[in-house]
């Protein structure tokens, strides 16, 4: 594709651009401002890495407008050049294309099983009994998916990734290898000083276009469901513990572990490792710092941080304090000083 | 199963309980309170979801003697309703029953190992060498169990599950899927500048009645053993380091992470993402709040909470005073002008 | 092995020592202090455990020059027992040897791969198109090696490890089971509302003499590549966000997670479930306290620790500042009576 093409593309699909330069470059491969070599396109979207427009061997580079450009770098202006990169390059290197198994042999497939058309069903997969597939679903070596789930069409499931009893999956499900959805939470009463497992009769419900990363894992519910809505997004090894719902497009980072029974909201951002406690609420549109813990419910719209967390300015102004106590009792010293001093005085203009 | 048969069920069990409301409604489930449906049971344990009776369509619900109940709704009154609803789920649900595989003669089983009665291992099962399994062990597909390993009866392994050389697990065992059992911990000695590999001679000891959550880790030990003892039960993605011992009926949260040569006792409760260092001692009876950081050990019976971990009761005055910083910046502020001003009206008398 | 063997052995390999006691005690094992019998060797280098030697039912122990010795005890002194027990360790146990399964016949391998001289590839093991495999390589059962991949010589893969498209693999690396390589980070454009997939068209990196615990997971990156240097050593449960650079012998301990972009240096040392942010730089030899919260840039040499991390020592000055709170608020408070006092006095003299 040359640069020309590209800057038409992008205009067509909503990025406003300014090409700027050699209209005529073949573009290969998109590619970051340090790794790119001849031919290839990168972009600046972080201005903290401005200084390496000038180094990169890059052949174009997507900028804002305003960046300083220079001479005989070729580039690309527009307002969002994160945004025209995703869409250069989903036309430059496409989406995975996964291999093409059809139905192979060396699956095990109950013959009570129901798969849909276009089936892409490697070797070593394992699919149980009443298990109800969709169209174009793809799934690759060592995944297992157990008695009665229910999945819908254009799924992907990458190697060793396991669907327990009585999951369902919606549409365009996304699951990163080693992610497991439905399997047992940690329910138990004790009885006689010695733990009784609570079957769990709950399930596990994924919803449409959610992507998981690798080593994830879903508790089903000990009742009722636990239920990760539309267009969510997990990074790896993250845990959402039973009875727990995560609302449409939530975006967790990876290492998140959220406790059982928790209401999360729609739009709500957590940075790697936050962990939130059991039987709370998170409210819409809420953002959570990284490696924040979290007690107690938060109001929709907040950004939240800390140990545990608060209203993001408020935990900043917090911290400070915490850094300035060194200070503070130095203060505190010479206000005893000053005191002693007038004591003094006092008790001789006293005598 | 009718309301009053499950009433009838339960006292016979040790739940003393009195029906009030229709004792012939037949109980087809048992669900949350959000979930029920006309047929089903639920429970109210938790007095925060007590406004939650008014709404639930619920046919019949397991509460406390004193909560107050809409008129209409029949329950079964009793002094511990989770208690109760876990026999009432047992009763209604039962546990999972496991496809019945035999002997899938997919299974790779080393000629040297020896398998109990009544064994139900799938297809893509690896056996190795010269491993020992007792009666009614079920063995999901995928698990590969490794040269020399031992295991008991009642044991079930869930898909993916891996268990390397030289472990040993007791009785009636539940790990579910993707749980890896004796890989090498982090085990180098810095050797000319570069790390060399310390061969993990030791193995991995999982006691009776321990059931772990999805894609866990547990050492192997350098030397000796790492141990998790009898009726210990970890939620998903537990890591338990080389030489580590987790005492009786302990119970880890998800995402708990102990260090090697730690020695955890009896009866401990760690909540989510807990961390603890290497080479300390947790007492028996002790309970960690979620995400606490355990630098140094912990006394029996204790309460701990923090960043690092400190006696619950401690640390909450501890966040208290952190809160109240911003406050007593002001007093400081304000003694510091009453002090110039003491200052000033001396000046003036010793004139 | 007689204890006269073994000091002479460690001798030979710079270990300088002294034998006291039986030189001809045979050795079957090594062990640690508490689970050593008759005929096993142990060591002493955490003083923490010296009064363990009078306990020890091992036949010998490895000690420093300076520690005492129980009466009756025989002893290799030297000046490093850690070192010299590692030596012991290979030289009396080994490391692991693997089953050895040649090419078994069920392993599912496309006819465009290409793998070097003396394979042992297990059964169940899936190898794609286009893949290029060195000699000396052992793949345990479950592992899936995805299109394109490269991987060098002598690797070790452990049961149930996916390797995704394009990945590369140096020499004598070792991937213990359900660690992940290349899967595709949390890359995201919002577009009208919704979450539109990036598509990683980067790839993963491992190099040579690298060595990875249990269920690790490294992202691909979404441009370029994400990169993990020759001779690092990752614990369980570690993650890697996409383009990611982890440097030279660095050695990251259980559940750390490093978020996108980071540039962490060589010889790096972090604790256990250490959270690092995206785009920050971490300098050569830091070392990073367990659980500690990294929210921006360390230099190089330095220590750091806290939520969020600083400088160790400045860290735990500022701990102590907190727990003595509670004194400085009673400080405080009996100020603020000596001011009161004052005023009264003062007013009493000014009447």
């Amino acid at each position: 594709m040359k640069l020309q093409e590209l800057s038409t593309l992008l205009a067509s699909e909503g990025f406003d651009n300014e090409l700027q330069g050699d209209p005529e470059i073949e573009l290969t491969a998109a590619n970051t401002l340090d790794d790119a070599v001849s031919g290839e396109i990168s972009f600046l979207s972080n201005p903290k890495y401005k200084d390496k427009l000038v180094e990169t061997k890059a052949s174009a580079v997507i900028v804002n407008y305003n960046d300083i450009i220079p001479s005989g770098l070729s580039v690309i202006k527009c307002n969002n050049p994160y945004g025209a990169l995703t869409a250069a390059i989903i036309h430059i290197h496409g989406h995975r294309i996964h291999p093409q198994w059809g139905t192979d042999e060396r699956a095990v497939i109950d013959t009570t099983a129901s798969i849909g058309s276009n089936a892409n069903i490697a070797a070593n997969v394992y699919i149980a009994a009443h298990v109800v597939i969709g169209a174009n679903v793809t799934v690759y070596p060592g995944c297992y998916i157990a008695d009665n789930v229910v999945i819908g069409d254009d799924v992907t499931l990458f190697p060793n990734v396991v669907i327990y009893d009585d999951s369902v999956l919606g549409n365009r499900i996304t699951l990163h290898s080693g992610t497991i959805i439905g399997q047992d939470g940690l329910g138990y009463s004790k009885v006689d000083g010695q733990w009784l497992k609570i079957p769990q009769a709950g399930h596990a419900l994924i919803e449409d276009d959610v992507e998981m990363g690798a080593n994830c894992a879903v508790d089903r519910a000990t009742l009722g469901q636990t239920k990760v809505c539309n267009g969510s997004k997990f990074s790896d090894l993250v845990v959402i513990g039973h009875g727990t719902k995560v609302g449409e497009r939530s975006m967790l980072v990876a290492q998140v572990g959220i406790a059982g029974s928790v209401d999360v909201g729609k739009d709500v951002t957590m940075g790697g490792q936050v962990g939130v406690s059991g039987h709370i609420s998170i409210g819409d549109n809420v953002t959570i710092g990284a490696k924040s813990a979290v007690w107690s419910s938060i109001e929709a719209n907040t950004h939240a941080l800390g140990y545990p967390a608060i209203a993001t300015f408020r935990y900043r102004k917090q911290m400070v304090h915490v850094q300035q106590l060194p200070k503070l009792k130095k203060q505190i010293k010479a206000m005893q000083q000053q005191i002693d001093l007038l004591q003094q005085k006092l008790d001789e203009l006293s005598q």
